[in-house]
């Protein structure tokens, strides 16, 4: 099944994320399958990354966004640590300083966007600018209005300069949200994730839907698409990011560049060592 | 086998590298083991980044240096790459752009430095500044002769903060190097790894060992030590580096933090939501 396809928020098209099943047991129900698979495409993932690295023409920025114990933390600990750090980074943008609020809201973000070979991972990103500073009035309405084209702005230069970005909207649905708070709650070890934010923002879920639908409709051109995905079960939300992803690096068609140094006078070097080495 | 205290260099202790075995047989000669082994270590080493990062109370700074392919990045890709990237980044530092070099030696490390809760890995480090910096005269010698004790007094205020740091020395002797760059001459998914400066550097093989020896030496205080790491073969090389990173993550004796809300008002609330959500 193409989920790059069929999960993809088409540019400027309607979407209702009450209606939206954050479950798709339809696609797919057997866990066991899926986490076998979700293996080797982790797997797949590294490789194409160290192509990537090496070839250190293009970058990749992932946003990951969803509401509070979407699996924001969980997507990265089970598909994207599966990448080399050492080309991968990732930033959590929790409240801004007082530096970075006195700037535009663009400015914390681009400070890390990634470098060529690189991958970013933004826990949380500047959607942020239209999620919860829309839904608490954080600024007026006109403000976050033109942050809409502000933001595909902002995305279209990146691309235009090598920055292939990907989105993730984690959907999962109001029970299942609650379920994960008790768990956290029942498990000592879970206690420092709580947060009395966790609660009190769950009297804005359909402001926050509302707010989601906007942003995922109206920035997700070609270049820069937003997926929904099904987060409610945990293993098949892993197998479709990491399928996305597969799929995403995989339509680069990289290469191993060739090197810029002179292959047969390094040749000649090695055999002249070799020859001194074995003289001795 | 207490490999941190075994490949620790103690403070102000005499270093003879050459004398020093890259392969250490008669410590460890069964790869099998040692590799089924450092999988378990890496699996120890991503919980305790775990409860690192919940626990948000020290950082970790880790310091890998080694000549030209002695393996620093591998030793990333198979120990440090079994932590999530959101809690440790790599930065791998090269010639210092204009502005960098326009500003003291440490200026450009201590920007990044890690946080609360964070590991940083560092492949090359600070210490370039004593080494390659010493070796091609590029600064005076009673210039680089200062930088220790500038280096020491970097580390211990970061140490005195809150960060723990480890350094890496990976120790591969002349052949096995020679053996590693006709590697990659030989495979085409390697010759982006090949650089001029491979060759150009053998000539100063010993200038580089005496480097090496006085950085270690000079610099090994108990709360910032260096590890001399037998680095010839790959597997030992890992299994030692995971082996130490576990050592010094289990002494920070670490739990995870209690949380600072109101636990019994967060379950009433959740109590609320359920029985409304039942009676519903």
């Amino acid at each position: 099944m193409d989920y790059y396809d069929h999960f993809r928020v088409l540019p400027d098209s309607k979407l209702d994320l009450d209606k939206f099943d954050p479950t798709c047991k339809d696609l797919h129900d057997d866990r066991a399958a899926a986490e076998e698979e979700t293996l080797k495409l982790r797997d797949r993932i590294r490789e194409l990354q160290y192509e990537l690295y090496a070839e250190r023409k293009r970058s990749v920025l992932i946003c990951l966004q969803g509401r509070d114990a979407a699996g924001k933390d969980g997507t990265i600990r089970h598909v994207f640590r599966a990448m080399n750090p050492q080309g991968c980074a990732v930033f959590s943008f929790k409240v801004p300083s007082k530096e970075e609020a006195e700037h535009d809201f663009l400015w914390r973000h681009h400070k890390v966007t990634p470098g060529l070979g690189h991958i970013a991972v933004f826990n949380r990103s500047h959607y942020e600018n239209v999620l919860i500073q829309r839904v608490h009035n954080m600024v007026p309405k006109d403000v976050w209005k033109k942050r809409f084209e502000q933001i595909n702005d902002f995305e279209r230069m990146l691309w235009n300069n090598g920055t292939h970005i990907l989105k993730f909207y984690l959907h999962i649905d109001e029970e299942e949200q609650l379920e994960r708070f008790k768990k956290r709650l029942d498990s000592p070890k879970k206690h420092w994730k709580i947060s009395d934010a966790d609660y009190s923002e769950r009297p804005y879920w359909n402001e926050y839907t509302k707010a989601y639908e906007d942003a995922l409709t109206k920035c997700s051109p070609e270049h820069a698409p937003w997926f929904t995905i099904p987060a409610n079960r945990k293993w098949f939300r892993n197998y479709v990011v990491a399928k996305i992803m597969v799929a995403a690096l995989e339509s680069f068609d990289m290469s191993f560049p060739e090197t810029s140094v002179n292959l047969p006078e390094i040749r000649n070097l090695y055999h002249e060592e070799k020859r001194k080495e074995d003289a001795s």
